[in-house]
């Protein structure tokens, strides 16, 4: 494959051709049936980079999702290699491996054509328009702890094989134009006055010249940098936000792995949680009558404290029973009798992931609201006052979180900063 | 290239069959001479790993390095793969192009026969038998101090184009087998009764028995270990230890990165420094008299701090002048007029990279002395006591560099430690 350029034979989908181009792909006919004059596609794609669609037929359905050319949120302007499906497709076979049953199942992979054929989440929603609409899933906050802990533990030294680990750092780390977007728009463009940032204005501007003098806070987003670049922890999901959640009332599935990259493991974790602290300002600007959310916003922060309890227990039990890897080798702990050895490197390995929660929670709020891509939940609030407010919080909170990662004392101090800031006049 | 085995058409080299196998190598003929006839070759290989032979004409002399395809110092019950020497080849270009003048020019590679034709360094002897034998070299500590910060900051997310960064990234990922040994012997082995293990016995069975019940320097072992493996933000040399140094009176050159990989900015320095404190030492096992050799002992720390200060000086002025990579980008902090930001950065670079180093300092001290691979500067001393005494000392040493990294007042501090260990008794 001529992964930096887009390949002859390459032709973009449409509603109108996927049947004629797809009848001949066994995986899909057999789901669909074999009539291709009864499938119908439609075009679902509300990200910012690919062409999505679900296909039905008599069978049932499909999702069918291809990579442009270019960035669809700006357009050709922004050129975007095709590979990017490439990488989507090898991360959630992984990802398929490490938590069973979480992301759509694979049918069929073209790299010519950028083309993944998967599984359709039916009547699942992104969870983003449930953040927005006060609807409440049981069973969320495990979920996620539990496929956090279980993909970036098990991608990691502490479970692979190391040689069959270094062949997927290898391999993903060819995926450098979709990196070359985190780098940029999310630890860099925030802290200077970037050609395609946008924030609410004149509302946060007070906020934003602030925080581009604050100099803690910029050597804190680069070393945050740093470490995405260079700490090879794991395979990562690499944009695990809310939008890259689908639920139904009790089930929970993660989708959209095309920025799966080898980096530290509090990266998806911190990145996960900041979309939820946003959620939880962006209340006001969608409660009915005021106050009216205040329940639900407890419930967010419930979540939150949920999926890292939960990350926890479970990193824990799979570094008390699956530590299989090259690093913390039980054959220097619990076989020469020192589970106490084992449990203290545990500690401390837990507290630095926590910190890098932190700064990589603070780093993703203050990008979603400075930077190119923001969250539904603020743009959606029509009322520029209002919003304003809602994303002056997230900034206030995510630069605590960032350049205090290293001395915050704990889940509970986080949460309680969250309402504080929320409840008061801060700044 | 099969990497994975030994190629057909492989075969070793002898001094006999030099002039045969390599007289139509152009780059060969045009330094020695085109009667090979005239040529000689002596095997010279003192390392653990491969054949060297210089090889002498009436026009000059190159040396010819060859893997074999097993670990030389233990012989062919196990296997090593002949691509180290691939690695060592392309580590030898990027270091000739980031510290000119450093390392051996190459003047041909061939990959099926593991084989590399590089300069002859004349009259240079290795490091490590001036360190036995007190000799001093001028200008040792500047070279390697720059040597040190050159290379890992050229090689880094700092200064490099980062596509090309993690292609490099990637084409190294697969020195798995060296990075391996590394990943064993330095980091694993020395901490329980590992197999290939042997120690000065039994003069140092208390402490060794007390080391592999210490709970803390376990955990960080394999807290360095972890970030050995995981935290790739330079192209390291890989083994930069006083026998991967040559030198003359006044001339330091750099030989053998086979073990290149990307990892940890600190490690190769923290390898280095511990090679010179082991054989500061050492010193009382080469004394003519006893006392004799306390100048060089001052001398040796000397370099220490030389090393560590010039890197300091040098990394300092590369961050300011070549910062022309994607973190810390000039963008966000002098063009803002923001230098004191960048300084802000540069600080607290320079302290992670110290206490990196320490901790690498004090593993690569524990398993010179307890693992496979020990010094010549402790084994060549016969008095089993004295070379005790001498290895103890570096024991209490690394145990306390590794130990406390964190929190490790500095440079003076760290040669006040080696003093008064060397003075006292510490236990």
């Amino acid at each position: 494959m001529t992964q930096d350029s887009t390949p002859s034979g390459y032709e973009p989908l449409t509603v109108e051709s996927i049947p004629a181009r797809l009848k001949e792909i066994a995986a899909i006919t057999e789901r669909l049936g074999r009539d291709s004059s009864q499938w119908q596609a439609r075009e679902v794609g509300d990200g910012n980079l690919n062409l999505v669609f679900i296909v039905t037929g008599p069978g049932g359905s499909v999702i069918v999702k291809q990579a442009l050319p270019y960035v669809r949120l700006v357009g050709d302007s922004w050129p975007l290699p095709l590979k990017r499906a490439f990488f989507e497709y090898h991360a959630l076979t992984r990802q398929a491996a490490r938590d069973p049953g979480m992301v759509p199942e694979v049918y069929h992979f073209d790299a010519v054509q950028g083309l993944i054929v998967m599984q359709f989440y039916t009547p699942h929603v992104i969870l983003r328009q449930s953040l927005m609409a006060g609807v409440r899933h049981d069973g969320l906050a495990r979920a996620m702890g539990l496929f956090c802990a279980r993909t970036l533990f098990r991608g990691s030294d502490l479970s692979m094989d190391t040689s069959q680990r270094k062949a997927d750092l290898a391999l993903f780390a060819d995926n450098v134009e979709l990196c070359d977007i985190t780098e940029n728009l999310v630890f860099s463009d925030p802290y200077f006055d970037a050609e395609m940032n946008h924030h609410t204005s004149p509302q946060l501007d007070d906020i934003v010249a602030r925080m581009r003098r604050d100099i803690d806070l910029k050597v804190a987003a680069q070393e945050m940098k740093a470490k995405f670049c260079n700490n090879a922890e794991t395979l990562l999901h690499g944009d695990l936000h809310t939008g890259s959640i689908m639920v139904t009332a009790d089930e929970t599935r993660v989708i959209d792995p095309e920025f799966a990259t080898y980096g530290p493991i509090g990266f998806d974790i911190g990145m996960l949680l900041a979309n939820f602290f946003m959620a939880y300002y962006a209340q006001p600007g969608h409660a009915e009558t005021t106050g009216a959310r205040a329940d639900y916003q407890e419930w967010i922060l419930d979540v939150v404290a949920g999926i890292w309890r939960t990350f926890e227990a479970e990193f824990s039990r799979l570094w008390r029973q699956e530590r299989t890897g090259i690093l913390f080798e039980r054959t220097l702990f619990e076989d020469q009798g020192d589970g106490l050895g084992a449990e203290q490197a545990l500690g401390r390995r837990l507290n630095a992931i926590w910190q890098d929660t932190l700064g990589f929670a603070g780093v993703e709020i203050i990008r979603r609201t400075l930077s190119l891509a923001h969250i539904a939940e603020n743009d959606s609030i029509e009322d520029a006052n209002l919003r304003g407010k809602c994303e002056r919080h997230g900034l206030l909170l995510g630069r605590q979180l960032l350049v205090n990662r290293e001395t915050f004392a704990g889940l509970d101090a986080m949460l309680d900063l969250a309402r504080t800031i929320e409840q008061g006049e801060m700044g």
